[in-house]
């Protein structure tokens, strides 16, 4: 074990330009040797986003291995393009820093990672840049070009449909799993959840096909505009800044809160459900009929309440303000 | 003093929503409540890059203020797009991760750089994440159309003049006046010199007038290609890594060294213009006609040697290979 240790190549061995050499399998080639990446010609409005993201704030070696890192930085920002109406993933480029202690598995780790994720949603990894640093950072901004659907925070209007692609908390559930806390082990969790929820956690699925479901079922005679957000910093957010953005109410139905089939009951799974995070769902105010289409296209879709005129906030069906109950805002400072 | 420390606002007080929130006057109106950026179509094919900018390790307070920090953080990364034949800059995400402790003035500083940059330049702020993290960093991808020139570092071809857009060294003369180095005491540095060092470390211009009259040079019956890199990591790293790319030798002519009008001599200073570093000039590799005409167009670019047949490396015209002098290899591991 300790000569495993001494003999594993670490990034200050190796240097920038072996770094860049090593990583060079990973791009198309010739990127690498040129100062930026050539882009084709798309002919289309493109969406491009960032994320930033932090060991220890975003991620923690203790419940996601280095290709569980790549995987997820790549799906959370392809969930961003997806709730903004992606049609095509173009690529990535990624921004590294690391300890220059870091082993090189590490990094071929995380590449491995990015680009499993990228053969299986499209996209090229378009290049970056690789530091030294204190702490693992990774920064990743992906480009897509944008479909037909104009999807906005802004675009809820009263009357519609709150709907979300899939179950919420799994990824929540994942992480206590991994870190055998002892409310999971209180209350006989089904296998089969264990096994989706920390899938959930360490290889998220951006919420690609749903979105592609959501633009076959558009009644014809309706405009291309919707309202989305992603359930990355949990459903209840996601509800809220529809709220926000589109100034209306939205009334949640308690006994509708999309679970996993076998989800127990209880206030912290209830919790989990509304605060946990990572979700990585689609949540979509959509006018009746449309919104009907969707459900009966796609059997994991749900319907969890409805938009209304009122002020920017989600509530109870009973008229209660969904209150938050979690510490973990995802308020990342 | 002590009072004014007490009452400054750190980014914990305000939180990730309230930072977003006060980002959003850097921001075209409504991008901040979307998940992702629009990007109208351009038709063309576009160039991208993604720099990674950390404490210490790139910056450091002592020399550059935070308003230094966000300039330098684009003009970095616009240099990149230049030498790559950049048309139109369309705009650049940022990704930012700080201590929780760090002032937001910090913060607001480095966005005032980088929109100062951005109104000179061209191009608008996208949009990006910000993360609480142990050290500053930066990750700033930038977006631009490409021109009809097709640069690239594997273009240069035996016989062609190599020349560079401006002077080398002056950031890192810079550099040791911001840090009051001994070196720049015992030699009397002249006024207008000092003034155009710091400029050049703190407020470095990417080369993109150079490249617009590169453009308009071209001989009408050459075709569209050359060899181009920026010297960010120093002249000599530049000119090899032409060699490399393109697989021929450079030879330099010691005296043409590109040097400010009142650059001193010695060979602190001959290194300094070599291997100083973040000069953000082009270094070009171009048929002799179209040289010719690009050094009469504009007068602040200067030949510095040729091209020519042999193993990928750089030497003096005497027949000496150049040796790597300086310890600042860039190497950021």
């Amino acid at each position: 074990m300790l000569k495993e240790e001494n003999t594993q190549e670490i990034l200050h061995d190796l240097g920038e330009q072996e770094i860049l050499n090593r990583l060079r399998k990973y791009m198309d080639y010739g990127q690498i040797d040129d100062d930026t990446a050539l882009i084709k010609s798309y002919k289309k409005e493109l969406i491009i986003n960032t994320d930033m993201l932090v060991e220890d704030v975003h991620f923690s070696e203790i419940t996601t291995n280095p290709n569980h890192i790549g995987w997820k930085a790549v799906a959370t920002n392809l969930s961003d393009l997806a709730c903004s109406g992606l049609e095509e993933v173009i690529g990535i480029t990624v921004g590294l820093s690391a300890p220059s202690s870091t082993p090189w598995s590490w990094v071929d780790g995380v590449y491995t990672g990015i680009k499993a994720a990228l053969n299986k949603f499209g996209g090229k990894l378009l290049g970056g840049d690789c530091s030294n640093g204190k702490q693992k950072t990774l920064c990743i901004t992906a480009l897509g070009t944008k479909g037909p659907l104009n999807l906005h925070r802004s675009n809820a209007r009263p009357g519609d449909y709150l709907i979300t692609s899939g179950p919420h908390g799994l990824s929540r559930l994942g992480l206590s799993l991994l870190l055998s806390d002892p409310i999971t082990k209180s209350i006989n969790v089904p296998n089969l959840l264990k096994e989706h929820a920390i899938k959930a956690h360490q290889e998220p699925q951006p919420p690609i096909k749903a979105l592609q479901t959501l633009l076959k079922c558009k009644p014809y005679a309706m405009p291309w505009n919707a309202a989305a957000t992603d359930s990355s910093d949990g459903l209840l957010e996601a509800i809220e800044s529809l709220c926000r953005s589109s100034n209306c109410t939205a009334v949640v139905d308690h006994k509708n809160l999309p679970k996993h089939a076998d989800w127990p009951s209880g206030k912290q799974w209830n919790d989990w459900c509304l605060e946990g995070g990572e979700d990585f769902e689609l949540v979509v105010s959509l006018p009746p009929n449309w919104a009907k289409a969707w459900l009966k296209a796609m059997p994991c879709t749900k319907a969890i309440g409805r938009m209304k005129e009122g002020p920017a906030k989600a509530m109870w069906s009973n008229g209660e303000t969904i209150q938050k109950a979690m510490d973990t805002k995802f308020e990342h400072f």
